[in-house]
């Protein structure tokens, strides 16, 4: 793991960039360390430095979180394929027409959570061998990549799980053996989310321990409160 | 309103039993006053001075607000009447039987929510004009009660409702007038509310924000976190 870039933000935070092999990241570290870690993903083509996912990483490292985020494989930085970019242009417009979704939607996201996992694994390795970073490890982002995190990832304590209404079957078959705590969030009127099947999921889960939030609005509209929620929820199970 | 008995907590919180006609009631204030004012409905023949309900209001007094609680028609020190016993026996025998329940439910249900709801406007006049209290009014409990009050009565500014299952037929039409603030709180498995009835009266309210939160557990299960987000929900509307 080579540190490209370090700032030092005026809450006290360190914002440093990293590369670890292929894999491009930020790491935001608290005043006060060693600290939990926070793993955020995110998809559908944001970038790590996407200033809402800043906004959501600073505010943790205020609440005393080390806070990791990567590109994920053909986002951010990263080159992406012919063939992802025709995949994802076929879902925009199959989504448009009212057409089914779920084999194009499969054709891309199952290689992206197959070469997701071992690189986030891989970020871990490298991020807890830092004397900075600590105790346990949350994941919050992007339901798929969540889903087989908790089932592979044992170091993971707790997840929360953003757009549940498109997910592979695979990870719909994968969410009866999720065990830790989860807070899976729900944008109620998410067009590109269908509400019965992001509902249906969360019942599947096997957590002893999960929790629903939903709120009206499309797929970006969440409100911030629930990025101090979810604060709250690592808090319970990661301090 | 008569004031009946008083006692000071070790919190400072000041807990007072008052009596207005035949209703009696509990009425906590916080340290700093004037105070915006949270009423606790409740239902199902719980008491007032119920263990976990005066939790909740003492933890809310000590947030910094003035907390009242209501014995409803037929409940806790009050004579129930034995037409009313009579409806409960046989919800309970019916549900266990896998009956339908609705014409019983409504038969004493509907009872209730018409004479709840003009007692809590008596109260909340007799409590508005005490000098410790000021500011905005919530309500949090028993969803049929809050769906008739917030649509009857332009003093709530915010409710936090629990158990949307079974509503009567009336007040599941009244959703669609409520404007204001809804934290709705669901318990996935509680079989005495069927969840996807909670799910679709979540869905007609007419609140532009409404946020559901949803556990794993029975009806009594509620986690304690969610006291504390009610709370925090409070924070956002009335302070």
């Amino acid at each position: 793991m080579q540190f490209t870039s370090e700032q030092r933000l005026d809450s006290g935070i360190l914002e440093r960039e990293f590369t670890l092999c292929e894999i491009p990241g930020v790491l935001w570290t608290p005043v006060t360390t060693p600290a939990p870690l926070i793993l955020i993903g995110h998809n559908g083509g944001l970038h790590k430095r996407e200033p809402r996912l800043v906004a959501r990483a600073r505010y943790c490292a205020e609440q005393g979180y080390a806070v990791a985020a990567i590109d994920a494989p053909g986002h951010g930085d990263r080159p992406s394929s012919a063939v992802d970019e025709q995949a994802r242009a076929d879902l925009r417009r199959a989504m448009q027409a009212g057409e089914p979704v779920d084999e194009i939607f499969e054709s891309f996201v199952v290689p992206l959570v197959d070469q997701a996992v071992p690189e986030w694994q891989a970020t871990l390795d490298a991020l807890l061998a830092l004397p900075e970073i600590g105790g346990p490890v949350g994941y919050s982002g992007m339901t798929a990549i969540g889903i087989r995190l908790a089932v592979v990832e044992p170091r993971i304590a707790a997840a929360g799980l953003f757009a549940g209404g498109y997910v592979p079957r695979a990870q719909r078959e994968e969410a009866r053996q999720v065990r830790i705590p989860l807070l899976f969030l729900l944008q109620w009127d998410d067009q590109g989310n269908p509400r019965q099947r992001a509902l249906d999921l969360f019942d599947a889960f096997g957590s002893k321990e999960k929790t629903l939030h939903a709120n009206v609005g499309g797929h970006a509209g969440t409100p911030w409160f629930e990025v101090e929620d979810g604060d709250r929820f690592f808090g319970r199970h990661l301090k």
